[in-house]
């Protein structure tokens, strides 16, 4: 069993090696990727700045995952949660810089994949920002799947699957949208800071993940009962959700014009999304008669910034709060879709993301500035939409089924019972409070 | 009693939903606030991108001050904390952007009130910029409230209170100090950042608040003995301290000139407004004879950047220094005037908030620069500190009573030794820890 | 015993306001520090902005230190352990405001010592932002000793040593590499960011601190068997970590040039640190056939970051990243040497700062860009790198001697049984929450 364990670890550490070691193969021999520097004109330098600012607040978002995650699963899952989210910036920042920036940014005259660019040692200021920026995108996108899969997947499989995302699922995808070659881009498809590049991508890679790996143990009974899992710590939940938001605004705000002038615009429409997502988390929990509970008014606001994201730079803010109250709404629907299901998404990352992610898009077309109704313009977007689920969904799934029949994808029924911390991190996240032990369904 | 507090919590929903409502309405309908772009000139380029960075450090002390109170409150009440935090940013925003903003900052001829720019749908950016930081400074002020409150206030009563405060209280004595055309800012009367706008305001409002209240139950006993109810997590307080810390450079950092040749002068005035503070608290502890507590070292820096930030673009470093060492013994000495006078501030708010923002709007007319004493300065800040007081504190009070009057303030004495998470929320905020049930009391 | 009590924290609240007084005295009588206002360019402005913010996030460490390392010590010790971090902000600020910045960078014709600029009340704004910036610097190096005497120092002992690490020790060594006429500077040093500076002079800092401190009362039996004493609250440990990767953006990146051509490269250079030194944490935790730990691979992270603060901007992204993995490995080893050593660093404090501090001045000068390798500049680094161990080391080591054999630096070990929140701060981290006591080695 330890020896077992420790082959676990090792291919975990194996990975990570790997892809270090890659880089600087691929650094040291492609010297096509070190490109001169540019010169920068003096309004350049106030872009670098907020680009940059606006990437450390990206970057931010993944502590706010970690928290939201961390503080909704249990316990004894805790530092489990916390290592996948702080090991997979450091898979994704390896991963995304040395291959996945090449295949989305890279030369691409296909339309479907990028193919230079890879391991950039530019000195040219501007490129690096990009790439920097870029980095934390990819960062955020493969990291979203994390919170869906908690409580019962193994952790180098994990690694594994989000080492995917960032290098294959995610940037095609983004190449086909924020490449200016890609295909979508090319149809006018608008996805300002990625309702479909980053979350849908990361909302449906959670739906195949899940799908592959199957619920919690006692979290469907066979009488077809569901059971409500309580996060273990919801001030950190809170936390997470207040982190996302404020990350959110450099998530949101990179995409401002060259002159500042939406800026405020898009700020404003972030905020408002936010607000009116947790409006309309209020508002379906009354409609449905249900508990007004805070886990879900969180999950509100989060669904309400997915849904103004793809917009934000062309929404009013009207616009802004109409589309971030449906995504609220919408929050609380696909929670409901998922149980009627028995799918289980452990934080709800799949609703959040997916399916407001999915709206987000198609309110991009429909809440166009002043414009009237474009018929054309909703059905491009509704391509946009639907690619990113055919793309992103079977691909995810196959690769953890893949995963489950290789390297094994769960962890045995008593370690899910112990908690992933004592069975596979040697570490628990409370070493001196005592814990009510939650039952599993079966035994303690 | 079920069906009670189902009805609670829709009224909640309600007024949520209304504001929402209200402002689609409003913006469908009010043509005249959608004004056309100005010219951006090349120097708001930057004015812009620093405006928006502060706007979302002041966003983020909406964490801080979750962080702050829940840690402070007890753990049965930590999720309704939270609640009131996360949602009366969704109310704040909501209500100011649709009519706050308007009576503050628009046309002002009487000097009492504005009266344009409801529900603005501008697409001047700077003016957009504008209303996009001034909505994160009234979520702040409305939220000082909540924690002077905790633990026994009903979560609807205080969601109506917290939006009287937004939609009222706030932007009246507001468009008196920071509309141009207001009689406070005729007078010449000085209050950079909000020592008076946003702390005094908050800090009344919730004294106001706490009478129509009444104590928690078991604070004070009929033989006049005062009972100290511990924070129940004093990590997640000083890390909301240290939060709102953090925010606050963008608070005052908002205040500097076009030039930001005062900005280093104004940061640095923030931090030794803190430090300071926390000099003044360990003080006072010292010179009063009770223990060093890190709840009143935390509060103390929060009195000291309080007390600076009515000046902070006029003090010099050392006047700083001094009127934030005062704030802190300030906090010290306020808090032990509340126990005297047996009024229940759970965090301690009023003194922080409303008594060092006093301090701090005088502070601000005896410290100028190198300027000599000026006895009308000081009068001009007299008149304002004063016309807050005599402003938020009665109208909250007013406010409150009717409240009590009609949809009911206070939860039954039961739900209150219960928890609010249970009664009014259904969820707890640590569903795995034993605790030990701290008594409230008459009964565990 | 009480008595004993108040003496001990009087001392503290004592020296603090020592501090207060004497900054005003100068500042009053100082006329020479208030130098008229200098006239900004407009190329200035972008630079005071950035600057700001990044002083900002450099602060925002401080609470990331709080996290750190309150996460990793017992609850017994928490409040101890934030009052710490919190006050000496208070003390750094003030102390550095003072003495420390005329030390540092005042007029220094000898090139060992810095003589004027004390208690600066300048009117330039890039001065006055420059010692903004330098404040939260030395805040930062003072308090990493915090977490490795944790659990067994006195509070105001600590006190008394942060004041002088801030008033001495830091700044004195940072006159010789960072002030343009320091010996090390006119050598050429190179030290972008502080991995000597402050790392090399924190963690060495720390190391004097410890030995004369000894380690905690049953850490090492007298049969030579080390015991581990796990962190209370892992999950606040990784917040922690994430908050300092978040500042450090601001740390390195404020060493870009005038023209922000090589922002980007440092902020990427920055993450490829922190996430290489978690691959380099992994690697050396599955070499070395131990548990992947996650408290390892936190502090993996920061020995990376420490690993490339140096030549953040010199260095290319492939180096920064290979710098960043053998700060990983380096951290690992550390950490077993200490043991081997008995020496007792209850956060890991030595190897994080010292050790990749110094593998990150020499790595600076073996990674200089597309240059070859130069034997005299690495010589240079391996010079300076060693200056800091032979200044701070020596120099810490007898302050807490002459600490110990005055005011006191150990509290009894019945006090350390019992927990230092109890014996010395009368609050308690966690009220509510019943703890499993972790044994001391004797008795509970």
């Amino acid at each position: 069993m330890t020896h077992d364990r420790y082959a676990l670890v090792s291919r975990a550490a194996l990975i990570a090696a790997l892809d270090l070691v890659l880089g600087l193969f691929l650094c040291l021999s492609a010297g096509s990727a070190r490109a001169d520097a540019g010169t920068l004109a003096s309004s350049d330098h106030l872009w670098l700045v907020w680009i940059g600012i606006a990437g450390i607040l990206v970057f931010f978002m993944q502590a706010g995952f970690a928290l939201l995650e961390s503080g909704l699963a249990r316990a004894k899952n805790t530092v489990n949660v916390l290592m996948k989210n702080f090991c997979d910036t450091a898979t994704s920042t390896l991963g995304f810089w040395l291959v996945g920036y090449g295949l989305m940014f890279g030369a691409n005259p296909s339309g479907w994949l990028g193919t230079s660019n890879f391991a950039m040692q530019s000195q040219d200021g501007m490129q690096m920002m990009n790439l920097f920026y870029q980095v934390m995108f990819a960062a955020t996108a493969s990291t979203i799947m994390s919170g869906a899969v908690a409580e019962r997947m193994r952790f180098a499989a994990y690694l594994i699957g989000a080492t995917v995302t960032t290098l294959l699922i995610y940037p095609v995808y983004g190449s086909w949208v924020w490449n200016s070659q890609g295909w979508l881009a090319q149809l006018g498809f608008i996805d300002a800071s990625g309702s479909a590049v980053v979350h849908c991508v990361g909302g449906w890679t959670a739906l195949g993940a899940v799908l592959a790996l199957g619920p919690r143990t006692g979290r469907f009974s066979r009488k077809g009962e569901v059971r409500d899992i309580p996060g273990h710590n919801l001030p950190m939940a809170a936390l997470g959700a207040f982190v996302l938001w404020f990350g959110w605004m450099g998530f949101n705000g990179g995409s401002a014009s060259r002159d500042f002038s939406d800026l405020a615009k898009i700020l404003m429409n972030t905020n408002l999304g936010a607000c009116a997502g947790i409006v309309g988390a209020l508002g379906s929990m009354y409609l449905m008669r249900t508990p007004i509970l805070m886990t879900r008014t969180l999950n509100g606001a989060l669904g309400g910034l997915v849904a103004i994201t793809a917009g934000c730079k062309t929404m009013d803010p009207w616009q802004a709060a109409t589309a971030g109250a449906i995504g609220g709404l919408l929050v609380a629907w696909g929670e409901m879709m998922l149980e009627r299901f028995r799918i289980d998404d452990a934080v709800g990352a799949i609703p959040v993301h997916g399916v407001c992610g999915f709206w987000g898009v198609i309110a991009a077309g429909l809440f166009y500035a002043d414009g009237p109704f474009d018929a054309e313009r909703v059905m491009v977007q509704l391509i946009g939409a639907f690619a990113a689920l055919l793309w992103a969904l079977p691909l995810s799934y196959l690769t953890f089924r893949v995963i489950r029949a290789t390297v094994g994808l769960r962890v045995s029924t008593q370690d899910e019972q112990r908690g992933l911390d004592y069975a596979e991190h040697y570490e628990v996240g409370y070493a001196e409070f005592t814990s009510a032990q939650l039952n599993d369904g079966k035994q303690s």
